[in-house]
């Protein structure tokens, strides 16, 4: 469950490397350090399964949960106008990390999205994952 | 939660017009009549919801594991070297019907994908839904 060349195993969920919004006994979600907008959140189990076909259902179902909540949350504290939701299979889907994960991307109608990636700056990220983290507790489902 | 000026609502859940690898009392599964890849399989809620932000938390969660069961059928009856799972919420997030919806999209190696969307013949829409229906009941979770 723990994949020591996984780089969300060891940086994410082993040395916490990332500006986290969320924090869960079984699920991490935090800013995609290589955002395609601002506010491109990652969702991902803390324990190393690799695609949506080998996820543990109850692990996935918690997941699946942790998404909509999150994606509420960004969608009220950066007033987008739309979600992304997506989840790629396999690197001919252009899944480049191996451990399974969920992109939440905003969209805004003010801005054309950019999919060539550039790296960010964690501290630019961390105010964003300060707003997001304080958005979450305010969701109900 | 029927909104008849709601394509998804008249002709798919009321009408019935669609290939469907899945019928259950919540949830439906079909295949995309103008598929951006063979195989491209859209499930949604019966009743109308319009995106995750809106939708109730049960057959959110339903939904999620049918798209898991599904994504599995479909890689095995289909041999797809990989999938995408996506869900847009929003005009500006390329959301067309504002019904909510979960597209899964076969990927293949040896082909190019066409994010052009051309409209697909029914009967041969139903000999590849006849394939997933059969590879469902075949799914374990």
């Amino acid at each position: 469950m723990y994949d020591e060349t996984c780089i969300f195993c060891r940086e994410i969920a082993n040395k916490g490397n990332a500006a986290f919004v969320y924090r869960g006994l079984n699920i991490l979600a935090f800013m995609d350090n290589a955002p395609i907008e601002e506010g491109h959140v990652l969702v991902i189990p803390r324990n190393h399964y690799e695609n949506i076909y080998d996820i543990d259902k109850d692990i996935y179902l918690e997941l699946q949960l942790a998404v909509k909540r999150i994606s509420i949350a960004v969608k009220n504290v950066l007033k987008t106008d739309g979600l992304n939701i997506g989840q790629n299979n396999g690197r001919v889907a252009n899944q480049v990390v191996m451990h399974y994960h969920v992109h939440i991307i905003p969209r805004y109608y003010r801005k054309k999205i950019n999919w060539e990636r550039e790296n960010a700056n964690i501290d630019d990220l961390e105010i964003i994952a300060v707003k997001i983290r304080a958005g979450i507790k305010e969701v109900k489902l």
